[in-house]
């Protein structure tokens, strides 16, 4: 069996739905890989891309991506709730079977190289790909965003490890790398006040004393017109999601405030969600079975995590 | 009003009462400052002095302690529970009213020096107080114990602040150092199974990737029957106790284990506790007043923190 990573692709596009699939084109209907999915997120304006397969196979289209994207995308007329840098914001190699780190590092460099090379976009290698201590986190290298790196990348510490100290003019800047598989996981707040969901996330993330794997902050969700604690878990055998979830309640408590759903965005590895199974039902006095389908995992998910708009397809294990 | 801080000697006895009252001596009923309390451990072989008041005023009384101590303790014949590598292990002076950190610092390097020049004992700075990176977490300064520091002490970077290249024979070496007030806190659980405190310890401390200024262990209690999560809070501020409080109960539910109650070890600071009362007097729809009495902090943190053996003398601002 050939070597499987998964790619998941963030681009700063999250309302024209037909300016995203231009974009996406070139990743469609490939052999070698499959393009699992693709959610654009309105009130974010961004679409988060899913991949799976072959990483050699993914080049070349991933490649013809970026240039339509640089091509679509004016970074100086972007708007949204999520930070971001790049037209293609992020794009990380994670490996899923018979590929190690060190290879998913070697495509994120190989990647990268290219992308500067062919279309002269500055390029910043993070998580492990970091050739640097400071691009290891992806906030710190994005902090300023698009507006800021004009400045921050003349900065000799912020030099892209790829290009020239100068910004993409549309296109800001591209992060590429290499991760584990993590979760990002959204829990959604009763309430408008983002106010709110900032504390909870400052309560909760690492940066500020919390969790140490957890990424956290706020989003205002205009079309449902309440607020979320945004996150990503970056270890989710170290900071379990039913530990997060459930200390969210307790913190909206003192906002007398509550937890409505949670949302799984992109793909979550099944380990990831058996985890917080076996919390619950241990905690139910329920029999806990490891080896349960993937549809009893989704249904006892969305009943114990009240997970919205989840089906097998979001389970990694399901797309393989 | 004057200068007040803590200050918290540890000694390296903890069996022989007459012992031990020999050595408090000169910290007895003296003026600009109080004797708030010591604790022995037998286990440990070890006890915990706290003192409160003027840190000018302490500087000879706790010259003269130390002099007994080390004419007094002998540590190659010394074993405990408690890792150690002094007769007088560490003095943190920690600032309390109309003093800053850096007084504190100033007191440190002060009362080390004088500990080395009098009494020829070598002296680590330690905590804010550090002088070198490598001695700013205690555990790291006192890896290998009495027994270690023999050759430790030889190698550059671990050659003392005050002091040179030897230990004393008897004595061992002094951490004498300035931080924060912490707050020693441990949560009860209905059960004698130890392995149940260690997995909840391991969830919720900052080194296996919870909470960042937590530490936390297991521990057994013979005369009780049942364990207890003991932890140290290093930031109460950040790691707050009700957020720890309810992350136990929350723990404990996936072992069918409850939350029998909770206690504080030695002095806790008034905001310490305000803060929990703070939350759950908001999660439960409740005034609060950041102005109650001490009395009303008691009462109300026995019922939301179901605290035992507390009363007003262990908040710090009972004793000033």
């Amino acid at each position: 069996m050939g070597q499987i990573v998964q790619c998941v692709p963030n681009i700063s596009e999250g309302k024209d739905i037909d300016k995203i699939k231009r974009i996406i084109e070139p990743l469609q209907h490939k052999t070698g890989f499959k393009l699992i999915s693709y959610e654009p997120d309105q009130d974010y304006n961004r679409t988060v891309i899913t991949l799976i397969g072959d990483p050699e196979a993914m080049i070349n289209p991933l490649l013809e991506f970026y240039e339509i994207a640089l091509n679509e995308i004016d970074l100086n007329h972007h708007k949204g709730e999520h930070p971001r840098m790049g037209a293609v914001d992020v794009c990380p190699f994670i490996p899923i079977q018979n590929i190690t780190m060190d290879d998913c590092i070697s495509y994120a460099k190989k990647f990268g190289e290219l992308v500067f090379k062919k279309l002269n976009i500055p390029v910043f290698l993070y998580a492990m790909a970091a050739q640097k201590p400071n691009r290891t986190l992806l906030p710190d290298i994005r902090k300023g965003e698009f507006e800021g790196m004009k400045e921050k990348i003349k900065e000799d510490e912020w030099y892209p490890d790829f290009g020239h100290a100068e910004i993409h003019p549309t296109f800001g800047v591209a992060a590429i790398g290499a991760r584990m598989p993590l979760v990002a996981y959204n829990i959604d707040l009763n309430t408008d006040n983002e106010k709110t969901a900032r504390q909870i996330a400052k309560y909760l993330r690492g940066s500020s004393g919390g969790f140490q794997y957890v990424q956290a902050g706020p989003a205002y969700l205009k079309e449902k017109n309440h607020v979320q604690v945004t996150m990503n878990i970056l270890d989710y055998e170290k900071n379990a999601m039913y530990r997060i979830f459930e200390l969210v309640k307790i913190e909206a408590k003192r906002f007398n405030v509550e937890v409505l759903s949670s949302e799984v965005v992109g793909l979550i590895p099944k380990e990831a969600l058996l985890d917080s199974l076996k919390y619950y039902q241990k905690a139910n006095h329920e029999t806990f079975d490891k080896n349960m389908t993937l549809e009893e995992v989704v249904t006892l998910s969305i009943q114990y995590l009240k997970l919205r708009d989840f089906d097998m397809h979001k389970i990694i294990e399901a797309n393989l």
